[in-house]
Parts: C-alpha cells; sequence; structure tokens
C-alpha cells in the first residue's frame, strides 16, 4: 500500500463517492448517498479503509498525511456550522464511529460527544441553556471514552453511577440533577487518573486522535476477529472511520432518537416500522433503560418529523432499490438521519419484499430471486411453534433440554422409546415423538410413523439427522444431557424423568426439547403466494433441474407439489426395513449364501458342459449339482423369499410411477450390506451367552447360536467398504434380477394404466468398469425378458452413482455401460476425505471446524477442492465417452445453495434433495444461472 | 482386416522371416530361424496367424486365396522331398502343429503322420520295410485325428487299444504285431463311422483342410481362453499353422525323440540337458509309458548325432543369445530339428545363465538383467525346505492342508495358539509356528517370535499375509479345512487334531502344511554370487532408490544387508504392542480423553485470558480450569505413561538410527485408532455378561464394566476411516509431542556417539492442508526445543503420507508443509476403490479377480488406471509447489515388480519395501529403467 502523502485519506461527506463503500465503509457510504441526496446529514467526513490498513501498516502509526487531511475535514465541518471543536463559547461536539465495508454490528468502537472538557462543557450548557444537559453529555463521553479509547472497565464507571444516584435518591439517570452529574464528572476523572495513570486528555483535538486511533484498532480486537472469521468476512479490509457534528435527541421532550425500517423486517409488509425515545441519545434506545415506543406513536407526537422521515425512508428505499434500516435523531423538531442501511430481515419478510418491489417496479424479477436466502425458505415450509403458546409453556419451566438442531420444524407427541411401538401407534393415528440413544436403519419404520424424532448421541449428519431431513420430520440430534434408558423406557435429563407415553415437544429448529404439548401452525405451500411466486421466477432463470429423493409414493406426491421435476433416488432397500417385510427380508439373507453358491456352481458346469461331448465326467457333475440345487432347501427359500419381495417392490414402485405420471423416476438397487437387516451382533452375543450360562432352553440357543454364527461370518471391519452396492448385485445376481424385474413390472402394470413411466435403473458403488460391465449386461437380459412376457416396451435407462474416487477417476469407461450419473457425494466425500462420517461428526469432525483446520463441514458443504474436483473431473470423462450423458447429484449436498452454486457451474443436469428442500433448491439453481450471468457479462 | 485374395497367407519355412514371430508364431518363426541357419529341418510352410484371424472374420470360413498357397506350399515341400501327398508308392506325411505368437504349451492341437489312408499306409510299409510300423503310424494318426479334428472322445480309442492289447496278450503297444495293429485300424475306423455318422476321409487333402480348421479352431477352445486369460496373453493375436513333413523317431534302434535344453533349467549350468528314447515318437517322449534316458547317454549310443545337436545347440544359443529348448528326432541316425525356444528356467538358474552369459560375452549386462524375473528372486533369499526331506515326510502321509501360500520360506516348529505363548517360547528361543483362526495386531508380539504364521481365515493380504511377508517369515493364510480351536488349544483338519506343542511344518511358497519336521536350507546373501552380482549391475542402471519398510534394528540391518538405501517406514505403533509396554499403552490411553479434555481447556483459557484485564472473569476460570487439571489423576497417568513410552521410543530409535548409520530413516507418527491396543469389544461385552449372570466377583464386574464402557465409546463403525493417523495427532497431541522428542533425542543421542542421523518424521493420513499446518507447526515447536534442550542440531525433515485421494488431489496445498511425500497405497488403494481390504478380499475380491471383473488384486498389483491416476497427479501438483519435494511410495506395492515399473514411470524418487523385497525391487527398478531407455530411443 502506497502512503504517498498526498494521498487523499479523509472525504468530507459532501464530496465522498457513495458507490465506494470499500473505501468509505457501509456506514460512511450511505451518509455520503443521504448528503448527496439533500437529506438533513448533520455535516462530518469519513476516513478511508485504506487509511486503516496504512495505520496498520506503519506499525500503528497515522500514514503521513491523515492528520493534516483530518484537522483540514474538520475545519470544513466547523466552518459549515459555525462552531469549532474546543471552542469554550460555541463548542462543535463530534461522534466518532467505525463503519466497516461489511456490517459488523456492535463488533467495533464508538465514541459520542467528543470535544467536551471542563471548558466546553460549560459553553455548552449556555449555548443550549441546559448545563444539565451539558454535564449529561460529558459525563457520557467521559465513561464512553475511558472504556472505548484508554481501554477501562465499564464496571468502576457503572459502580460510581449507581452510588451517586444512591447518593441523591434517584431512581433513574434522569433524575440525577446537573451538580450532581457536575460531581459525576469529576468523580470519572479520577478513574481516569487511576486507571490509567494519566489526566483525561482535556484536548479535543487529542481526543479526537485518540479516538481515531481507537477505532482502527478495535477491527482488530477478538470480538471483531472472532466475528469475521464465523461469518466468513476477509480480515484483510480495514475499517474506516466517521467523524460527524453531533446532534441531540437529548434536548427535551421535542427531541428524539430512533430506529426506522422502511419495511416491517418480521413480515415484509410495506410500512415504516421501529421505535424512538423521546428526550434520548441513540444508545438509550438499544440499552433499554427505558422502553421505546412504537414508530407510529411519533405520527402523533412530532407529526412534521414523521412526515419527513417517511419521505425519507421512501426516497431512500427507491435510491436503494431495497428495504432500508435507519437511525435518525430529532433535535429540537428538527429531523437528523444518520444512518441508512439494506435491512436484515426474516424470511417470510424476504420473500414478501422482493416480490412486493417487483411489483412495485422497485426491481427486477432477477434481483428479486437474489434478495433471498435460499437457506432461509426451508423454514417457510415447516410446521413451527405457535410462539405464543411456546412462550407461555417456557414460562411453566418446561424447557427440558437442548441439543443439535438436526432438522427443522416442529412437533408434540408421546415419548416412544422403540421404533415398532413408535410405528405401531402412529399408524393409528396417533402422535409419537421416537426417542432413541440414537438411530440406525433397523429404527427407519418407526421414524417413518413418527412426528419428530430425539437422540443423546450422534451430530447433525449422524442417521437420525440424516433420515429425518429427507422425510422432513424434526428432530434434536446429540441431546447429550438425555439419558436414554431404553428398558426401562424412560428418559432424563437434569433430575427430571420422562416416562414412556408422556407428551413432550421438539423444535427442530432451535434444538429445544420441551415438556408437554405445543400448538403449532403448518404452512401450506400453495398458500404461500409470494413464495410460489418467487418460485416460479426461479424455474424461469434456472438451467439446473431440480429433482427429488422420494422412497415412498407420499414422499414422491410432496416433492412434485414443491416443484420436483422427477425422483433422483429412490432408496429400495428403505421398503426392506418395513414391519410385514422384515422377516422375508432375513429369510432371503440367510438362505442367499448357501443358494447362489449352489447355483453358482450348476451354472459354471453348464457353461463347461456345453462345449464338451455330452457323456464327459462334467455332465455327470452338472447333473449332481443340479440335483443338489433341486433339493436344497436354502435355494426354495431364497427364492420364494425373493419372489415374495418382488411383488412388494411391484407395488412400491407402480405408486412412485403413477405419482410421477411420466417423470423420471431413478430407482437404486439394493444398497446397504446384507447384515445391515439382521440383527446386531452383540445383541446376540449377550443373547448366547447368557442363555448358555443358564442352561434355560437349549433349543433356542442352538438357534441364536446358528444365527449368531450366520452373523458373525457376514458382518465387516468397515461395512462402509464392504460387501454393499453392485458388489451385492454381482454375488447375488437375484436379488438385483428381482428388483428389476419389479421395476419392469410395474412399469408396464402403470404404463397399461395409460400413465406414462420413465423408470432409470442406477446401480450403485461402481468402482470399476468391469463391474457395471458385468452387472448391466445380466439386468438388460432381465429388462428384456419382463417387457416380452409383459409384452410392453418401457423407455428404461441403466445408470450408475459415482460414489467412489475411482468412479470419477475412470468416468470415461464407466460411462460406456451407464446412460447417466448420479454423485453420492455422501459417499464420495467419505471416501476422498477417508472420513466415516458416522465415526468423525462426533469424535473429531466438529471439533475440526470449531478449530479452523476445516473450513466447514464437508458432509454439509460439498469440498469443493478434493470431491468437487473428482466432479469435475468425472463429468468431463463421462462427457467425452458418452456427449448425451445425464448428470446430477443426489447425495445430501443437493439441498444446499453452495453445493447446488457449484453443481451448476460444473455443468450438471440436476440436482436431487430431499422433497422439504426442492423449494430451496429451485431458488439455489436460479440464483447459481443469475451469478452465471453475471460473470459471462 | 483385409481378405485381400493377393495376400500371403502361408510362407515356406525357408523363404519366412524369422524376427516375424507376430506372424509365424513362435515355433514357426523358429523353424524358419532353424533353416535358413542351414540346420537340419524338414521342410514345411507356415500358415500365418493372420490367415487364423481371416478365419474367424469369415465365419469359419478360409479366406480367399489361402487353400490356394496352401496346395502351392505343399507341392513345394513334396517337390523338395521327392514324396507326394496321397501318392501310394512314395507317400509324404505331414504334421499340423499350433504355434501362437506366446508359448501355450499343451493348450493347442497337433496331427502327426498326416497323409495315411489304406493305400498309402501300404506304400509306406514298403518303403520303410516296416509294415508294423506303418499300421502303428496310421492307428496313431486315425487316434489323433478322430480325437482333434473330429472331436471323438479318447477313451473309446483307448478301451479298444486295450481289448486290441488283451487279445494278443501284449504288455505294451510295442508288442502288438503289424496284423494286431491292422485290425485296430479297422476297429478306429469303425469308432470314427459311429461317432460321426461319416466315413473317415481317406482324402490326404480333406485330411490337410480339416487338420488346418482344427488348429485355427483350437485357438478358442475353452482351455486356451482359459490360459490366456490367466496369464494375461490377448484373445486377438490367433495362432499360426506349421504344416512340416514327418520324419520317424520310431524307425528302429537307430532313431529316436527327445527334448533338449542348451543350460540345465533347474540349476542353469552349462552343459546340454535333457532326455530322449531310442525307436519313439516325440509324443513317447511326454507320455511317459517308457522311462526316456538322460541325455548324456545318446553321447554313448549314437555319437554322431549327439555331437551334431551339441553343435546346433551351441550354434542355436549363440544365435538367439539366450538358453534354448530343443526337440530333435533322429531318423535311421540322422538328427532332425523340430522346435527351438527360449528356455522356461527356475529362479537360481535363471540368476546363473545371465550372468555366466555375460562372462561369456554372449549378452550384455543390461540384458542379463532383463533375463531375470524380479519376483522369482524374491524366492532365492528364503528358507526353504531340503526337498528329499520334504518327500520323505509326504511319502509318510504328514501333508496336512493347503492353504494361500501368503508369505514364501519354510518353517518348522510346535503349533502355538495364542500370541503371548509363541512369544514366551520364541524368546527362548523355541521354535514355534503360531497358528490362529486369524491374526490381528493383538498378535504381532507373537509373530515376531514365530518361525512362520498358519490362519484359517484371511486371503493374500490379510493382516497375517502382510505382516508375515514383512518379516521374510513364511505364512500360510485362508487354510479353510482347519478348525482352530483356541480354547481347546488344538486344531482339526481332515479329522487329523493337532495339540498345542506338536510339531508342524509350513511351506509358505506352496501353501502346504505338514506334521512334524522338515529340514531347512538357508541361504546367505553375501553367498549368491551371481545374485549379488546381478544385484550390483541393477545398482548401475537403476533410476528408483530402494529404501525397505523396517519396525525393528534387526530388521534394519537385514535390508541393509540385501542392500536398502534408506528406511522408508517405522510404524512406532508396532513398539507398543510388546508385552512389557502394553499396560503402560493402556494407560495412557485410557486416560487420554480425559486429561486432553482439561488441558485443552485451560490452553483455550490462557489464549483468551492473554487479552482481556487482569480481573476479568476469565482469569478466575483459568485459575479453576488449571486447579483442575493438577488435581486430575488422568492427566498424571496420561504423561506418566507417555513418559515412560518416551523412554522406550527413545531406545527403539537409537537402535535403528545406529544401524543406518546417516542413512534416511522415516518414521511415522501413530497411525491406528487406540481403541486397536484395548481388548475387544466383544470379549468384555461376554465376560460382562457372564460376571452379571453368575453375580461372582462385583468388583472384577465393576471394573470390567467401566473397561467395557471406555471400549464402546471408542469403537468405531468404520476405523478405517476412523480416528486415527493425523487426526490422533490433532486430538491427542501430547503423544505425537513424545513421539517427535523421542526421535529428536534419539538422533541427538546417537550423533553424539559420532554417528551420523538423518531422522524424517512422517505425518500419516493428512487430508487436508489444515491438518498437516496444525499439526506440523506443532511439532516443529517440540523439535527446536528438544534440539536446543540437547544442544544439538540434527539434519531432520517432515512429510506426510499420500493415502487418501483428497490428499493427492490436494497435494499441491500439501506439499507446503511436506518436505516428502510417501504414498501409502494400501489405504490410498482401499479409500479410492471404497473397498476394504480385510472385510473384500476373502467376500468378493478373490472372486472379481476369478472371474475376470477385476484384471488383478489391486492390492498385490497398482491399480495404474485409478490409484495411478491419483499418484501421478500428487507427484506433478506437489512439485510445482515444492520442486524439490522428495516422493517415494512404502505401501505393499512397493515390493511387486509391475507397481516398481509404474513407480519408474510416474516420476517417483524411490520404493520402500520389506526387507527381503529389496533385492526384487533393485532389479524391477533397473528393468524400469531399461525400459525407458528402450521408450527413449
Amino acid at each position: 500500500m502506497s502512503t504517498n502523502p498526498r494521498k487523499k485519506w479523509a472525504y468530507l461527506f459532501a464530496e465522498a463517492d457513495p458507490s465506494r463503500r470499500d473505501l468509505l465503509g457501509g456506514k460512511g457510504a450511505g451518509l455520503a448517498q443521504m448528503t448527496s441526496m439533500g437529506l438533513p446529514v448533520p455535516p462530518g467526513f469519513t476516513i478511508t479503509t485504506e487509511a486503516c490498513l496504512a495505520y496498520y501498516e506503519s506499525g500503528d502509526q497515522f500514514p503521513p498525511g491523515l492528520w493534516e487531511q483530518t484537522v483540514k475535514a474538520l475545519g470544513a465541518v466547523e466552518k459549515a456550522l459555525g462552531k469549532k471543536l474546543g471552542d469554550p463559547h460555541n463548542p462543535l461536539l463530534v461522534s466518532v464511529r467505525s463503519g466497516a465495508r461489511f456490517s459488523m454490528p456492535g463488533m467495533m468502537d464508538t465514541v459520542l460527544n467528543l470535544g467536551l472538557n471542563s471548558e466546553t462543557v460549560a459553553g455548552l450548557g449556555h449555548l443550549t441553556g441546559d448545563p444539565r444537559f451539558a454535564y449529561d453529555s460529558y459525563r457520557r463521553f467521559l465513561h464512553m471514552f475511558g472504556k472505548t479509547v484508554l481501554g477501562l472497565k465499564d464496571e468502576a464507571f457503572e459502580e460510581t453511577l449507581e452510588k451517586a444516584k444512591a447518593r441523591a435518591k434517584a431512581r433513574t439517570d434522569a433524575d440525577l440533577s446537573a451538580e450532581d452529574l457536575k460531581a459525576l464528572v469529576q468523580e470519572y476523572q479520577v478513574i481516569i487518573k487511576t486507571g490509567t495513570g494519566q489526566d483525561f486528555p482535556s484536548d479535543p483535538m487529542k481526543q479526537l486522535e485518540l479516538a481515531i486511533k481507537a477505532v482502527f484498532a478495535s477491527w482488530n480486537n477478538k470480538r471483531a476477529i472472532d466475528y469475521r472469521t464465523f461469518q466468513g468476512i476477509p480480515h484483510n479490509l480495514g475499517t474506516a472511520v466517521n467523524v460527524q457534528a453531533m446532534v441531540f435527541g437529548n434536548l427535551g421532550a421535542d427531541s428524539a432518537s430512533g430506529v426506522a425500517f422502511t419495511r416491517d423486517p418480521a413480515t415484509g409488509e410495506k410500512a415504516l416500522y421501529g421505535e424512538y425515545l423521546a428526550n434520548a441519545q441513540g444508545e438509550d434506545v438499544v440499552a433499554g433503560i427505558r422502553t421505546p415506543r412504537k414508530i407510529s406513536d411519533l405520527k402523533k407526537e412530532m407529526p412534521q418529523a414523521y412526515r419527513e422521515l417517511e419521505r425519507m425512508a421512501q426516497q431512500l428505499e427507491r435510491e436503494y432499490r431495497d428495504a432500508q434500516d435507519l437511525e435518525f435523531t430529532i433535535e429540537h423538531s428538527k429531523l437528523y438521519m444518520l444512518q441508512t442501511r439494506s435491512a436484515k430481515r426474516t424470511a417470510p419478510a424476504a420473500v414478501k419484499m422482493a416480490v412486493a418491489m417487483v411489483a412495485e417496479g422497485l426491481i427486477t424479477k432477477e434481483e428479486a430471486l437474489l434478495r433471498v436466502e435460499p437457506a432461509q425458505i426451508y423454514q417457510l415450509l415447516l410446521p413451527r411453534f405457535d410462539e405464543t403458546d411456546k412462550q407461555r409453556i417456557i414460562k411453566r419451566g418446561a424447557l427440558l433440554a437442548r441439543g443439535l438442531n438436526a432438522s427443522p420444524g416442529a412437533a408434540s407427541g408421546a415419548a416412544i422409546f422403540d421404533a415398532d411401538r413408535a410405528q405401531e401407534l402412529g399408524s393409528r393415528g396417533e402422535s409419537v415423538i421416537l426417542v432413541r440413544p440414537e438411530t440406525n436403519p433397523d429404527d427407519v419404520h418407526g421414524m417413518l410413523h413418527a412426528k419428530g424424532i430425539l437422540t443423546a448421541r450422534g451430530g447433525a449428519t449422524s442417521h437420525a439427522a440424516v433420515v429425518a431431513r429427507g422425510l422432513g420430520k424434526p428432530c434434536v440430534s446429540g441431546c447429550e444431557t438425555l439419558k436414554v434408558d431404553t428398558v426401562a423406557r424412560t428418559f432424563e435429563t437434569d433430575g427430571r424423568v420422562i416416562q414412556e407415553g408422556e407428551e413432550i415437544s421438539l423444535d427442530g429448529s432451535t434444538g429445544e426439547v420441551f415438556q408437554g404439548h405445543i400448538a403449532t401452525v403448518e404452512p401450506k405451500f400453495s398458500e404461500e403466494k409470494d413464495l410460489v411466486t418467487i418460485l416460479d421466477w426461479a424455474n424461469q432463470v434456472k438451467r439446473l433441474g431440480v429433482w427429488a429423493n422420494a422412497d415412498y409414493p407420499t414422499d414422491a406426491a410432496k416433492a412434485l407439489e414443491f416443484g420436483a421435476e422427477g425422483i433422483g433416488l429412490c432408496r429400495t432397500e428403505h421398503m426392506f426395513f418395513q414391519t410385514e417385510r422384515l422377516p422375508i427380508v432375513h429369510k432371503m439373507i440367510l438362505a442367499a449364501a448357501e443358494a447362489t453358491a449352489l447355483e453358482d456352481e450348476a451354472a459354471r458346469l453348464e457353461i463347461e458342459a456345453a462345449s464338451t461331448e455330452a457323456d464327459s465326467p462334467i455332465h455327470h457333475r452338472l447333473t449332481e449339482a443340479r440335483k443338489k440345487v433341486g433339493k436344497s432347501s436354502a435355494v426354495k427359500d431364497y427364492h420364494s423369499a425373493l419372489a415374495e419381495l418382488g411383488k412388494f417392490q411391484t407395488q412400491d414402485f407402480a405408486g412412485l410411477f403413477r405419482v410421477m405420471a411420466g417423470r423420471p423416476v431413478i430407482i437404486r438397487l439394493i444398497d446397504p450390506p446384507l447384515h445391515e437387516f439382521l440383527p446386531k451382533y452383540e445383541d446376540l452375543l449377550v443373547e448366547v451367552t447368557k442363555l448358555r450360562i443358564t442352561g434355560e432352553s437349549p433349543k433356542l440357543l442352538e438357534e441364536k447360536e446358528r444365527l449368531l454364527q450366520e452373523v458373525d461370518s457376514m458382518r465387516e471391519m468397515n461395512p462402509m467398504l464392504g460387501l454393499r452396492g453392485i458388489r451385492l448385485s454381482i454375488l447375488f445376481g437375484a436379488i438385483a434380477d428381482m428388483q428389476v424385474r419389479a421395476i419392469l413390472s410395474a412399469a408396464c402394470q402403470v404404463l397399461g394404466e395409460g400413465i406414462p413411466v420413465h423408470p432409470e435403473i442406477m446401480i450403485p458403488l461402481v468402482g470399476h468398469v468391469g463391474e457395471i460391465k458385468t452387472v448391466r449386461e445380466r439386468l438388460e437380459v432381465v429388462a428384456q425378458k419382463v417387457q416380452a412376457e409383459l409384452k410392453c416396451s418401457i423407455p428404461y435407462k441403466f445408470g450408475t452413482m459415482i460414489e467412489l474416487p475411482r468412479a470419477a477417476l475412470t468416468a470415461d469407461e464407466i460411462a460406456r455401460y451407464a446412460e447417466f450419473f448420479s454423485f453420492g457425494t455422501n459417499d464420495l466425500t467419505q471416501t476422498t476425505y477417508g472420513i466415516s462420517r458416522d465415526d468423525a461428526e462426533g469424535k473429531f469432525l466438529l471439533q475440526y471446524v470449531r478449530r479452523g483446520i476445516l473450513p466447514e463441514n464437508p458432509f454439509q458443504v460439498l469440498d469443493r477442492q478434493g470431491v468437487g474436483k473428482l466432479i469435475r473431473m468425472a463429468v468431463e470423462l463421462g462427457r467425452k465417452t458418452r456427449p448425451e450423458l445425464h448428470v446430477g447429484i443426489c447425495g445430501e449436498h443437493g439441498g444446499d445453495p453452495s453445493s447446488i452454486q457449484f453443481c451448476h457451474e460444473a455443468g450438471l443436469d440436476y440436482v436431487s434433495c430431499s422433497p422439504y428442500r426442492v423449494p430451496v433448491a429451485r431458488l439455489a439453481a436460479a440464483q447459481a444461472a443469475l451469478e452465471q450471468r453475471e460473470r459471462d457479462k
């Protein structure tokens, strides 16, 4: 950075270019803007962010020219007002405030009433005819200067004030007389002398110099650094400093200070909104000593100022083309504007404002799309607690605990401690909250029928959290104070015990758990007119398709309502977990290995026999092998179980096809390791150990021992990387056959009903082209056969998930056998990072993020450097082999705005996410397209 | 392929270009070569491999011109010999043999004596004056033609022959008279008529046509396809067909057939080696009906023919500049050469021949290096069973079982069923074979002290196999017939039970397990003069460094002896498993979480307090936190355990540094999940369940319950992807501190003894630059501190393993904090493929390879398409950031020749492998360099 002494470090508000927010900071730019519009802004000047950086570079010294320019700018202000800083007769007072490029509310420092000393305070009293006001201003200045500039603690000043009030028997500060305040000022000066070892600097120019330096320094205080780190604001921007003539809202009943919004930041309603305090300085409004009044009251109290404020608010909104957050002061009935900035707003307000502003012709539809945070609108669609009812119950002490806000929404219901019972009661229409130490795939049928899920363990991407978000159900996970006793069917927290059946309430947006019932409000998407409008606009702009992950017709219907254009992932195995199917699944799994071994042997011999003469020993062995197959009860069990499951699956898929009515439906073949469907090894081990010792029921023992052995032979060190995905379809081809048969049969059936169908069959976990070649060739035969049998022709596709690094690295080869790719970014992140999500989240990943080792949790926000590089590579390689390759993403990242932006940039065709995130994804996709346009300009 | 009718499909031996092995096949090229050298080769011609491919392309039809050219070439042969195919008076007989580019011994078909029918057989009898010979030739032809060309079964011919012998009361074929054979010929013709429904084709030209087609077809018979798949020979090469005038070794006592090697293929000794049979055709030598005689006997029997053979053998060896495998026939004392090809040889022979041929000036050193298979020489260095003793014991029925030949070498010792006892006995000097259902890291101390390892489960890259290969100890794994009962301390196989303490023997090179003792022979590297010579030449040629993975000074010394240039991987945690250290390790682990939490909290507060005033509440909290740290028994246990371990580790490292005397030693910081050092969860669960039911010893129950809880909180779903590697160094920094302190202390100590040291500290499992940045910065402080304390200066380096895809993808960022990379290709393969080696090998990976889904097991041969792509990327990105980055590999692939070739091509600086593979790697590295030179030409 140049420290050229001729460099301009300070700009009068009247001469600054309001568009140079980078140089002037947000506050300075706003003041310059308002000044240029002729609004009543007390004169002042801005010391630039460059000056701040130069100050740091010079080792905390003003750069050459800065002080001279400050003095000169101050002179211009003095001249404009006919007052002078330090003039005992006609003193100018100024405020010194920080103002960075990005808003950092409350993070940095402010000094008001600068310029007072024992001489000027008298002049101020004389000038205003109000010595009490003058001393009140002085004591405020001393306190603020002492704390902010000299680094003394609040407490000493506060305690002294309290003593003074006690002495004067004053109830509030306002009850202190001029004399009381004068005494207080002297005491404050002692505090400063004691605390710093030096006299309070009575020279106003010295005060100014120190205050500017203090503001510069505040850019790098711990609070400010932490805030920037948290918000992702760069640390090398520096802050500007605004020096501005004071106006006083505390000069009597015809004076006031306040804040105002041009539209209601909570609802978005177009009306001046805010609050003010008569006879007060700005900080009093925030301090909460007196309760501020609604801005509408100002209309009655000071109608002239109100009208002006309203006019200026509209003027500023038009100028900025966005809702503004204003600070103002009224001094003796005259309105002054002190700040304008873009207003923060809730999700409903953001949507309402954006649509309204388009209607008003203030902004374009494209701008409206950029005015809403995609992540925010997720909340708009979920049931939420009625706030009044929630406050009522909190007052009665109903808050039990806090956990992670794992999946938003709100629900009340009976606490139930196992999935079976949750399903039983839930399917009867009762409201149930499933409470578990943690959940696993065995619990899904219970989660399906529960209103909400509460777990003691597990992070934001634990099984419970992921499934709940997928289902759009509230979930509080990792609620660590909870002691869940599934045997006693109770949980305990903070000494309170909740029995099974007692009603509890979960707020998934805050992570709160309550005892008792809270009324909820459920939004209807179609009634959220403004949201529907915005999302219609989004569809006009976005390039990415938005599909949904849905396993059941009800999910699919929800997704369609939210605007999904297809099903990007139907996890067939979720259907296996339903209570009436699980015994069939067990039968199939326990017979699979033996049946497959026998059948594979026969098939192998058949091939061999085909090329040998009729009486070679091979033929004999083939006959023997076929006999074994024919006699095997495993083979019988295996195929009868598969046939039964096939019927269920056909119904499931037909249901999905009917709902989706011709839109693409991607169905994934079985993915999890088979042992996940069986009882847990550890549970069986305990059972068997008990039975062995007690000697009870030897028959049961024998049965359990056999099961234990089976489960033992199947369990894996690292199931994530074990026998799952396509590996199952290779080893147990009959399962995949059954699924493909069910998909095609269902498709034929629905097509017969006159409804078009577009099934796409997705093969998961491919790592090597040899795998997909083998499986696709086998399954094509099945698909052709089913169509021939049913005499129908289905426009189906085969494709694969890209969820292993090797699949991405060799995507050109894999694309030879895949008509579409779908990135499974959950597993791709796990393998690329070598991190097991289940293990890592609680044990080290969250700590990594907290300690800044990772910028964010890669399971929530897609890791562009690593995983993203593989995705780009796969898209490029895949399209090299097959230019028309259709590419999407179906991992959880498909619903995350930042990740969706990446998907757009990487050239994907669509994203697929849980139904409730479809609106989020539509908006994020539109924003990504708009940002692209901006870059392409 | 063009089927231009003018294309040349057939070449006379005399006109063919011997260098066109691709066109002529190996046999044809050899015949052309010998013919061009003027050796006595019966005339003939070769039909090209192109003709074979064209035949397939035309739908099993001869391409245009082929038959005409065949007839013409036959004419030339007839003219040369003055005989004619089918001439009843002067019949020419020919052989028709396949001959592919790569040798496929026994895989394809051959027909001898073609041209015989009822007329020519009489002519042949007349011509030779030996009607018996003529009918013998005819019946051989009918049998061979019937089987090979007409597809009939051997059995019918064999049975008829047996009956004929019975009828004639003949003991052998030779006892059958001309009349007997004549009758047999008629019976054979009936078999052919019955089997094919047609008469035997008596027209010799028809015979020839059918025979050529049969040879073409034999290229695609199942045996041939399986063989090529197994050997990695492409399927699209086709075979050539050689048609050659017959000569007869069965024309009486002055005739013979035989095979000869120019040098002994078993020992490499330079002397004619082989065997022959007088009065026999070539197939009789192989058939084993009569026992062939040693070639040296020929010298006495037919001195003239022998001298010629010897002369021609030398001539051919000079021509081919390699040992040859020859086929010859002597017809009435005249020698004919029928085949020459490069001789297959054993490992010792390959080495001896290569060195001798350089001495003889036959080949260059570079050529010598290419003549030895690197994989072979591994065997040269391991103890092996005395073959005589092994045969002796096999005869007595001592072979118990066969498993996988997981790690070569041979050992005998007492069967011992747990690691503790194996260590106890082994350390007393007793010979022990550790027998386990499977092994895990808990067993390493036992493996260290065992002579060999036998497991019932686990593949070629199971824990047992990998560790055994690392230790250079024989291992038979996956011996599935074994039922190991660790409680009863017995194993059973095939009905035989072996008690603990009984002596057994393992042959790790064959996978055999024997009952009883077998004497072993242990080679000494320095005495393997030829091998040492070859490896010296390798060092002159290779570019790659060859380092070794070694955890202990003894391993390091072995590695040095074999020529290692550094230690590429010292796994510090192996030292933790030693019996006297394990209790200390347990103490450390059980205290780690609590101690770290307390200390981290205090450290966090310390940082916060540094920027706040002295009496802020932060300081109070800091004081409290420090008090807690001071009082905590966990903190005390943690640090006292670490201090004790530190002492052990310092000794360990000092030992390594002394042995390596200034060569680089890469020490990896702790890598496995801490729970791997604790008792198994399942074992504790059973213990606790038992104690709960029996109610015995409540105190023990309490203790075990506490331990169970600890282990439960630490165990992981997917430990491979869990809290391990650098993640441990981040969460439990004190462990890494201890290790770095030990490394630097040991280095200072050894340097003080006057021995130079070059320690390199390797941080495992980095995935994100933030991780290595954090850890390296912390450990640099420790390293500096130790050196300052000990007043010494060590030339150390910090580096990392690249073993996660993300590390490879972001290697440019990671190289900012790493001075070296070492590819951990075991884990990199696991994560890139998404395959857990432990789970996959037995469950599906071997089946994948068997079914041809994967070309080979990626844990044995580096996967170039996937993992290799990441390696190339990482090398390029890493060197972009840090051009002097030193790059190696320390996964198991570092000892695999194909993978070493890849490492050379990818520009790595060195490979590191287990000590016993160092010679292999040296040779493979030299070969890679030579192949590079060839490509660069």
